[in-house]
């Protein structure tokens, strides 16, 4: 079988791989499956364009891969729920069930977490980018209704699924999202699912968006190109209830924390190193910054929303290349003023 | 009478002011105070040794002094539940009652929030250290078996009981407190009042930790000279549930951030300027950095709490000196290493 | 002018009243109003058909109505942002803004409400079904965009949208609505905007589980023929996440509660006497059941997710009447098996 | 070895029992205990006086007891931080730690609970209360500084802190307990480690009260024969912000519920059957009324607030005796005008 495999920054490979025994004959409680999509996620574009992000660095070759929907092709002992054939949606998400945070159903920190495709640890979470795998029962969830494409972006939609529950009391709300990439635009869809009743979105690129437009957003604002910026929302100490930053850029969380009106919500989701914050506005608006971290039991959550119609993600589904054309693939999903949200095919049907 | 007014930076005066009138005579729901003690807080040193702080700067003289209590000398039409001779604790907190803010029950977020001894408006809003002050009833919860000290101690006691009910869960948590100036060992006593099982207390003065240990800490760590800091605290992810910043210092922050568990809750209390944090931590480990300012409704519970005597803030107060010493006051006041409280008092009985 | 008077049960007069001064001419931040559209509303037929309910009984005439919208004929001094001509949806929720609950934020809860037609002060609160009327223009939002029946249905929406927002985490729960009245049908569309996934609705009569299934309900059940009721929702300790009990009926509550998922959440909109629970399970399971009462702050919400287009009440409101037709439009509205929402026209335009 | 066996009703036995070598010997991750003191709870009498409760009833007979602490008397493999001669408290909650609920960190409502002494499933749950027991380590709580019956306490006082946790806020609030048993009065303690400025306590019963009084509370009040009852807490809606309703009898909640604020908090821990409740009084006053159920990671909790002195249930401890006369401690324990709690020793030395 074929695997999409990164070595080192730029040398991504499509390589044949022997599949063992083991890798295709299920376990007790565990599915095979035919790989259908892939999304390419800005974490995967890090390992593929600078080897690696901050202090996480490869070290030795690593499957990329972890938004990704399949066939079911065989079933182990004691799966119940699911049959040859079906479209699945697979969670990458593996905590073990046993450390003091899953004890306390915290299971996005858990202590042992496996999760596909991460160069955290040593040796390397291998990723799902691959013609087959073998997943446990409980990481899939039948996606009947739905695209491969729609599938494999339940784990994105999940993150920002996540962000949404905690940043609470959405009904209503007027939401500012800065940064209009594949995480900020599903938040949209998101926020909106959960009552927002005004949302604008902010970014530096008028392709990215466009996008957001395209998926219900009620203004947006380029920050490179405006005249007044957020400025109009200042007024009586700021305007918005809730803010998801999905750049991980300083100036956009410091654009948004003047707008935000006291006791609002920060959802922090983009990805960013060190940021100076105005400790002062933050203190005396009473501001609420909150770390938005993967997700566990959103999952399949993103699934049914998606099968109920209550979120449509195919606006976001740019760019579709066959597994050959992987190197592409990526080269595209890098190029913010050309895509959204790129996917791999590897597999048309069960 | 006399007042303690601020003309610049290093300048303080006790100066003589007619009385007027409207100052003797208390309107209907108002009530004439003979004022009792005074004590010295940071944004009071703030002015005295620097004409204020960041953008907030001395513009005209101003009555300092917001923490304050008071025999009560007359009542105006109206006034229930007090009676001449009452020692009161008196609320600094004046919301206008009928902004959107005030609709909403944030007080401490007024638009028109006149808050005793503030340079953020022109004209200043003028402060509380005058013998003579006529505030509304509304402000004043009476004191009874308190002594003068403890009930000009209700002010700050409010600031950190405001947080500690922001900081949501206490019973049993594992608590670090970043800064032991009177604000974070009032943190002491409020979270332990609240539950806290073990509490934690960082300073770089072992002078000020002297008084956290006096108040109940568990442990207190001098980050300038330990050899490990926090260290201890890094396995597993962190081990503080909940943190309250008190120091303003974004190194006690950060420190602060890497010893906290996944989820845990940062409460910012420290009026700092701009501090650059460490925000793939925060984000990774879903903290929750909430901003704490002032408080409204909890100044009637600080009374409470010590007259109950669950809240003892008698070992805080340090040094009490006459009226006429107030510049030595705030020159004690301002050195750390041999003060922590300091208050004036203006009049030993009704 | 005329206005729609309930004298004592089955008593309902349309009556001509002389408009005094007060009357047609605002004061300091008042509105003058047209009356556009009223709606009839379940405490309106009580008095109409019991002339009260349980201790609270008709002592004088008393003009019904509180579902009302109209058109702006004038403005007092100092009233921004409304126009003559203007539609607008005019609460009935007059809370005095300065007892203990107004300053804790919780205005429906004050000391001193005066809502519209209510009996439960003597003399009572005069309702607002009248041809002219002067309201505070806090109480009046612009429905630019709406019908005048819709602008109507803002009243009974924030009701459940206060319920909804009471209820907590909406994303993607399981939801269960007994009673499909016109509060229950307006909970579909309240919990459906902030993202329930799935909806099942009970009752006992078909025709009100049409509207149920009309507004989006994903299954309807009628207790009273159904074989089975809820019990497919038994096993595993039960299935939904959050009931909205909108009947006032105990069987319908009781049957509700097995049906609920451990820490589920019951909101109790409907207005019944003394009901027999089940508080083994209520305890066992650690059901959150928590009354939900009026609204306040809900009421521009309700307009705004009007106008955006997030909810639609149209398909609820079956029946409109002159108000010539008053008592006609009172027995339609008492018959459940004909009628959904019935409303009054009073006014065709400004 | 010894165990207290509960045949049916009034047929209590102390029986000498074969130990297996399962019994003594710990396996993996188990530990070994030589039971030191056994606390009787309100369901170990039921099964004593009544067979059970409700549809609850003995289909076999079953060793009674789950307040439990002991000596560790040998460690099975991988056991760290106990060591043999250690007084443990023992948690009696084995959820499985794999179904749903314990997914999602609600243990408590394990599918697959095994609690000590519990004839709701058949082959009964057996309990505790016998000379030897194996344990998992995870089960036991190192009680360093604690005496053995104070261990044994833990279980119930983490009933409490369970409830007080769910109650939410409690800092400075106004606490009302009805029903002064064991359950009440540990609430006192728990509610007032939690912040609770003032505790009001109900019974009927002067004996039980004295208990209330001597760990704490402000007022008692006994309902039999108080000429007034709550009705002093009536006026303005209602007094109390949180009620913990221990009696399990419905005229004290229905006392409780019109003594109550706005918006309060009901905690229903009071195990009844079903009861008639004001529901138009909890819907108009936005009650919350809330099971609270078990517990489970509150035991170390309570372990941790013993140690450190926070709490202090040796008052409550009021009758102890030996193994051999359990059935007087069985008739002591039900006589509510005698005893608080009584325990059984087991062994007073490791």
């Amino acid at each position: 079988m074929r695997a999409i495999v990164i070595h080192k920054a730029k040398d991504l490979r499509v390589e044949e791989r022997t599949e063992t025994a083991l890798q295709s004959a299920p376990g007790p409680g565990q599915v095979a499956i035919k790989l259908a999509t892939g999304g390419i996620c800005g974490s995967d574009l890090h390992y593929y364009n600078h080897g690696g992000f901050g202090p996480i660095t490869l070290k030795e070759p690593m499957v990329l891969g972890h938004e990704v929907s399949g066939f079911v092709s065989a079933l182990g002992d004691g799966v119940e729920g699911l049959a040859v054939g079906n479209l699945v949606a697979i969670s990458p998400s593996r905590p073990c069930g046993s450390c003091k945070y899953c004890a306390e159903g915290k299971r996005n920190h858990c202590l042992n977490m496996r999760f596909y495709g991460s160069a955290m640890l040593f040796p390397h979470i291998q990723g799902a980018f691959q013609e087959n795998l073998i997943a446990d029962a409980s990481q899939c969830v039948n996606a009947n209704g739905l695209t491969a494409g729609e599938a494999a972006a339940a784990e994105p939609l999940s993150v920002t699924l996540h962000a949404t529950r905690r940043a609470g009391e959405m009904l209503g709300k007027k939401v500012l999202i800065t940064g209009s990439g594949p995480i900020g635009t599903l938040c949209i869809l998101a926020a909106r699912a959960a009552g927002a009743a005004e949302i604008v979105v902010t970014d530096l690129s008028d392709a990215a968006l466009v996008y957001a437009k395209k998926v219900g957003a009620d203004r947006t604002i380029n920050m490179a190109t405006a005249s007044d910026g957020l400025e109009a929302y200042h007024p009586d100490k700021g305007y918005f209830d809730v803010l998801f930053e999905c750049s991980g850029a300083a100036p956009a969380l410091v654009a948004g924390i003047a707008a935000m009106r006291p006791r609002g919500v920060v959802m922090q989701l983009g990805m960013g190193g060190d940021m100076t914050l105005p400790m002062l506005a933050l203190t005396a608006k009473e501001l609420d910054l909150r770390g938005s971290f993967r997700f566990h039991e959103e999952f399949a959550m993103a699934v049914e929303l998606m099968q109920s119609g209550q979120i449509d993600v195919k606006p976001l589904i740019s760019h579709t290349f066959g597994i050959e054309d992987a190197v592409e693939a990526f080269d595209v999903a890098t190029d913010r003023g050309q895509s959204m949200k790129t996917q791999i095919q590897f597999a048309k049907s069960a």
